[in-house]
């Protein structure tokens, strides 16, 4: 029934949370996301798309073929000289097809396929079918049918598409598998990207958590590679939370909407001029007239100037969502958001559900740039959290059934404790050392490891942190029988040969512990086996190179405690270790390239051990396992495997083509 | 010693947490306080006063007389033309006097007498002492020392005023009583300001905690009728704050000091230009430029955008702050700011103190205009909910000794439940009716008062706040049977009459305990003894007027269920109390401009019952206790004797001159 006519090109450049900085190309140009797509009523232009992209650095917008369409003047025109004509737009436009407008006024006279070519005739970067929109309220019933035809109409349109790449809405109602199946079937069919249809109703009544079940039910269905819509998100308040479970594109009539209703949006929420003292804002209409000189201005000029707040407001958002991408602090956004509005508090709760944060670490960077802040009671149920804690089970179930037990003090721990390591160490050999912190037990070896050397909490921790923390310290430490240090000061003499054997334990003990920590235990013993051998910084005393039989095989990164791969460890593991651990497999075409070092791109993955994560080191093998370079995953494994475009593994080693 | 000069007309507008909206009045203008001065370094303006106020808003500046002292030039100008000719800017003025350029530069050469004439000379609005810098790591003793130098010289340096007016930082280093010590005495002097001094280096090192010690150890100390001003304090992250804590002035030279250090303030704090990827931010500056655009400029222009980038930012601020303010809605933005930084969380843990929370709550109004919005855990320990359950304790220790605990359901509860209201009181006659809400137990005649018709909290309650939800309900309901209904459907078949008798006991019992929560079970049972009888609003069914013996003595405001004050009212309250209960008192002179219904101005105030609190109802009468009018108070107790400008009490209706 479907034919490929050409696939959209959407790569993903950087992670954090489930969310990405991706890049979209279209022919009028590409598009970075998460984007904003202001609505444009091609009737009535208070801000001309070509002004959005001036002054506001709007990078395309959405406009109403269905309008288009029944308007003949509109209609006339857009056929004969295309709608980026009609709305004098040069960048990518993307249209909607009557589907809101059949929710809002009722029936309306469209057939599905006359809409999908007419947007296709009109020259549309983006066309959308026309779907059923299933509101939150129908039974499951009603919305089965709904997303039944929405798929029948996806089937029959797509062909008709040609060059237009076309948006294919999930529908389903507020039922998750409903709009898993919707979002399972449609990822079947040759659709460029998926809007989350029916959901403006939610967000009008500030419905989040079933927002944000729907989100997560769409996402679990759809394919990995295909940009995904949030249809009529327009407002700042759910930018972060919808960027975080990975929507990549919004739009919003919303600026002109609140504008013709006296409503200011704000990050925060949304205001009525009426119940403002002063505008509480900096963007350029805020900063250069006062809130009295807004209000007396006339109805049209006061529309104008906050449609224009509106837009600054808006786009500044998605700034600020795509800047906390690129730095690791999307959830810090995410939950600063939440502490202005309960329902989104309400919704973040409903992340901390196993299934879901299970869902999100997936793609869950292994390593962020900036230290780990706390921001609220949700920090700790966040999926690093939960990633992290597995992992230190995992390091405890191999510790030594004694632990010392250290106060929390100053960072990094084992430079503060230096004098105490040396004294417990030799009353107590061969027990490990941890310190009792605000987020739980951390062995005084992984100190500088991320975020261990990096997480800056309050000193008085809330009530929800502690029943986190304490759960998760009785998870690791439940087993062992723990020694409180501190207590008792003992005057110990070491000899200069006593001290060096302390320090060499400990600084295996580092190495392997890190390794474990970020690789896992099966690489860690693979990857040190052998006699190991430390370069060590002479100004700072940390570990910089690890060599093992005189090999090099990983490097420690000083800003967060990490090993980087080298060729001689990628060797290691190879050889050791089994098939798929740590690797990725590339397609023969590509075995030459990455020889010489070329990154892998995703089209010529096989296939990836899906215990990787983004920012993973990992080995690259072709499919007959030959080891042709170490590296370090871009994406997830579901990603890699996934997308047609862009890079999976950005290669630092390469064994070369002979 | 001192000798009076002139004293800086200071008033209070409206109120918020320990916060207020002030109007200072200078011979250059008024300033609407909090307000942030901008530093102007005369030697190098880079954005010019005149600019500021154009361009930014800027109300008033702060510029330094020891550096116009100290350059021949400049200090030939300003004593020839003045300093506003100086730095070409008509609005008010402050100066600072080296006592930070001893702090950073160590010993000045500077007498203290001479640089305040230098001042006063050149026409400085707001002049000040030459105090000492008492750093945070000083010991008490060299603290006490820094604190003493700077009382003797405020005591020689406010003779020498004159005309001007001026300011005498509060020193005293973290020590809290110090600080208080110092604070009182400098209020015994005729000084026209207190900045808190000393704190810059607390700001630097996040150190909030010991800030806000500071901060509060100072205001219980100082005059409340003086402005007070945090000294060094530019950053938008601490406004907030501060502001909640009764600061009404900042300054500061962050927004070029940061500018010279590629640094870029934002609201949630401060960010190198090479640590971001786009500008997170909606000013004019990063909304008509992009990050490598600003990059990509001379160092010269790019410190200017981006000074211009934070005066916008932190111009803005003040305005949010101002706005949330009159908006009774400070306490959320304070804690929505802490949810950026842990530093400030630990700072607003230190704000639930005991001792903290009843200095705070004297200053809390008794009622917003907008719903109650949870922000996070916090919210329950604002000093309005440690208010409230005090008032809630005392009506259920009047209440029956068995309740009826009803689930929590959509509000207003009375009507959801409005079946099962008559069913329960055919069954347990003369028991009162709860509800278990997520703020606690709300007594159901009390559903339509502030806040518990508007407050809106998630689903689901963060551990803290169930703690503290807890440990209210404990104290409630502690000695209660209670009784949860639901369990067991009844069918009652209710006459009109009986139907007609149980609405009236509820509608007493609503009158009765909303009188009792909002004045004090004193003054309900002063007001209510007698036949009662009310009008209700036909729409809605909601009590309008209640009249007592006939006489109106109350209306109910729909808004938020609150009773105003009828003259009636205030007749029967001022016949039956007891003095000083429920009183303003004021001086012969005022006493026939408030018969005729004037305002009482502060200067006019002789006492105040202190259990009065902001926008309470009360009774105003002269020193023998003549009844003259019903209004509402507009200060705290505390603020009404003790300003001598603005308003005190807003007259509503009074006894007429004859």
């Amino acid at each position: 029934m479907t034919s490929i006519e050409k696939t959209m090109k959407f790569e993903i450049k950087h992670h954090d949370a489930a969310g990405r900085i991706g890049r979209l190309i279209t022919d009028h140009g590409s598009i970075t996301t998460p984007v904003l797509l202001p609505v444009i009523n091609p009737n009535k232009m208070s801000i001309t798309p070509q002004m959005m992209k001036e002054r506001f650095g709007v990078q395309a917008v959405i406009t109403n073929s269905y309008i288009i369409y029944q308007h003949q003047k509109l209609h006339d025109k857009a056929l004969a000289e295309g709608v980026h004509a009609l709305i004098d737009f040069d960048g990518p436009i993307m249209t909607d097809s009557g589907t809101f407008q059949s929710y809002m006024y009722g029936e309306i006279e469209m057939d599905p396929l006359t809409i999908v070519r007419f947007q296709r005739d009109i020259g549309t970067d983006i066309g959308t079918i026309l779907d059923i929109f299933s509101t939150p309220d129908q039974t499951k019933e009603e919305a089965e049918e709904a997303v039944d035809t929405t798929i029948e109409r996806a089937e029959i349109s797509i062909p008709e598409k040609k060059e237009m790449n076309l948006a294919c809405p999930v529908q389903g109602s507020v039922y998750p598998s409903l709009r898993t199946y919707c979002a399972k079937k449609l990822g079947n069919l040759d659709a460029d990207m998926h809007p989350i249809g029916g959901v403006v109703p939610l967000m009008e009544n500030q419905e989040y958590k079933d927002l944000i079940e729907v989100i997560l039910a769409s996402k679990k269905g759809l394919p990995v590679n295909r940009p995904v819509h949030l249809f009529g998100a327009g407002h700042p308040l759910i930018f972060p939370l919808a960027a975080a479970l990975g929507c990549d594109i919004f739009d919003s009539s919303a600026y002109i909407k609140y504008a013709k209703q006296n409503r200011m949006i704000f990050p925060w929420g949304t205001e009525k001029i009426d119940d403002l003292y002063e505008l509480p804002c900096s963007c350029p209409v805020c900063s250069t007239s006062s809130l009295s000189e807004l209000k007396s201005l006339s109805k049209k000029k006061r529309e104008q100037k906050i449609a224009e707040h509106n837009l600054y407001v808006s786009m500044s958002e998605l700034r600020k969502v795509r800047n906390a991408i690129m730095q690791g602090r999307l959830w810090e956004l995410v939950e600063q958001r939440a502490s202005a509005n309960p329902f989104l508090q309400d919704a973040i709760h409903e992340l901390h559900k196993l299934n879901h944060v299970k869902w999100l670490e997936q793609f869950e960077p292994v390593r962020k740039t900036r230290g780990l802040f706390y921001t609220g009671i949700h920090t700790v149920h966040q999926p690093f959290f939960y990633r992290l804690h597995h992992r230190l089970v995992q390091w405890f179930d191999q510790s030594s059934s004694t632990l010392i037990v250290l106060p929390e003090t100053e960072k990094p721990f084992s430079k503060a404790y230096a004098d105490d390591i040396y004294k417990i160490s030799m009353e107590y050999p061969n027990t490990d050392i941890i310190v009792d912190t605000v987020i739980g037990p951390v062995p005084l070896v992984l100190d500088e490891m991320y975020p261990f050397a990096q997480y800056i909490f309050p000193e008085v921790l809330d009530e929800e942190t502690k029943r986190i923390r304490k759960k998760r310290w009785d998870k690791c430490v439940k087993h062992k029988d723990l020694i409180e240090w501190g207590k008792k000061p003992i005057v110990t003499d070491l000899t200069n040969e006593e001290g060096n054997i302390i320090q060499k334990n400990l600084d295996e003990k580092r190495v392997k512990s890190v390794a474990h920590m970020q690789f896992g235990s099966d690489i860690s013993s693979v990857l040190f086996n052998g006699d190991i051998s430390l370069v060590k910084s002479k100004k700072t005393l940390k570990i910089r190179n690890v060599f093992v039989d005189g090999k090099h095989v990983v490097s420690m990164r000083a800003s967060d405690g990490l090993f980087t791969l080298k060729l001689d460890g990628g060797k290691k593991i190879h050889d050791k270790s089994s098939i798929p651990r740590f690797r990725v497999t590339i397609e023969d075409d590509a075995v030459p390239f990455v020889k010489e070092g070329k990154s892998v791109f995703s089209k010529f993955v096989s296939s990836v051990d899906d215990q990787l994560r983004p920012y993973d080191e990992c080995i690259v093998v072709s499919k007959d396992d030959e080891f042709l370079a170490i590296g370090q995953c871009l994406l997830s494994p579901v990603e890699m495997s996934g997308f047609q475009f862009g890079q999976a593994v950005k290669i630092r080693e390469h064994i070369g083509v002979n």
